[in-house]
């Protein structure tokens, strides 16, 4: 579980990046931009704290909160031009990022021993909260209820991590990589062949 | 209090309608849609959970978030034309549920022994809560801080339900009833005859 | 500590006429109007006190939440024309309601054992989590995340406080009294002189 540790970092410090690129395209002030990005770092984790009534794992050990604070600076300080960098980086981060907390968020509910669907929705609340505040704070509609199989990737891994640990009876360690690699492969593929469920939009 | 169990499953799955038809106005992916449609259903309930410190009603027993899910999937594939029900279906059925979850509200808050303007605060959430939270994602100004009558039923409601039970000392199921009766029939009426209260608008 | 018991009052009586006022904007019904400004009355501190895992502090002692509502009915009565007060009156009493608050949130974070870091997040959250959940409602970017030097503010002020009382040992009715005063008067040179810090806006 060290790969893991290392993945959870690079999670929060790539969705405190996008916090922060987003705030970038609302001229913000640093201190605002600050708030964003760390709200999108830690906000999923925390919610899912919050559901499982465990304590808030950036009270506990702040070093995922240190993390993100850092990690905004660094962006404010060093990235003028998001253009320039390789278009596929953002989201690739994005995805490993997602997968991780995923993973992360499914393995401390099967621990706290509720059911599958529980474990699911800490899993994909876990990967998906702090985006969905970024995007409500920002005033835009939360991306993962629209973008290609963004929810239904989590959905899906977390499935599989849940399921693995407790119908097949895999090790947790070997139901968590499982279920990482299982979000992180359906979210790249979606995004290299912009693959997308059919959407569902009614006639009015 | 048979009967509250089989309204309170009436209330989320129309609930978790609501969250699905307003999702179909957004052109969401399905999975979205079940997000969407799952926190409409089951919100309210979850912050009036996190406020009285309880646990969440939905991780201690899965019954309502399964009702949601099938609901929402359900709708998803059986509903195409939204407009071809009777108009006056899904308000009906949504003032029905927002009764029930106001009931539900209260009761659970006076179980934990809080005063009647708490009491009533938390009924008014669990009724509201989800709306509030599928509003707010889907970009739109809350409903019920807009809608005839729509906080006014539950905050008159819910303290009838309240008071009854802490002053006039009837047994909680008789004082539930009446709770819901009054938030039902209000909210009836306000739809039936197009009731609003004058609104507050500021001169500038 | 009295005065710090007077200054809450104020700065729960100013945040929900803020959040009235907002309202009133908006065309609400009287009883949105009620709900938007409780919530912006009572929301930094109860996001605090979720996250800290204590008890909420208006289920324990309910006087804060009604004199949000007291305020919110006295206000909705009583302006008609806000433009006729004097431009100075909200944004000073806001500042001050601001400074009020951050000072209770490291205050009562402190008293939990946390670090500085989460101290000062808690501040801050006490602070602008009211203001953030009343601009999300309405639908506006929250104005903290723009507006000048307004987290900042929060976050100087917040940082001296839980540094004064961890590392230079001040007693806590001083680093208290210190932190909140510092809160204050960046806010109020913000005002008058209209200070902003350069904003973060990234080229496309």
């Amino acid at each position: 579980m060290h790969l893991l540790y290392w993945l959870d970092i690079l999670g929060t410090a790539v969705f405190a990046i996008s916090g922060v690129l987003l705030a970038g395209r609302l001229k913000m002030d640093p201190f605002g931009v600050l708030v964003l990005g760390t709200v999108t770092a830690i906000g999923g984790g925390t919610i899912r704290d919050l559901l499982l009534d465990v304590p808030v794992f950036w009270i506990v050990d702040s070093t995922d909160l240190i993390i993100a604070i850092v990690t905004c600076f660094a962006t404010i300080v060093l990235v003028r031009r998001p253009n320039t960098l390789p278009k596929w980086i953002l989201p690739v981060l994005d995805a490993i990022g997602l997968a991780v907390f995923v993973g992360i968020g499914v393995n401390k509910a099967l621990t706290q021993e509720v059911n599958a669907l529980v474990a699911v929705c800490m899993g994909v609340l876990t990967g998906v909260g702090g985006g969905m505040i970024r995007d409500t704070l920002a005033r835009e509609i939360p991306m993962i209820l629209r973008k290609e199989v963004y929810a239904t990737a989590c959905i899906i891994g977390g499935a599989i991590h849940a399921l693995s640990y407790l119908y097949f009876e895999l090790s947790m360690p070997m139901a968590t990589l499982l279920g990482i690699l299982a979000t992180l492969s359906i979210r790249l593929t979606a995004i290299r062949w912009r693959l997308q469920l059919p959407t569902f939009a009614l006639e009015n």
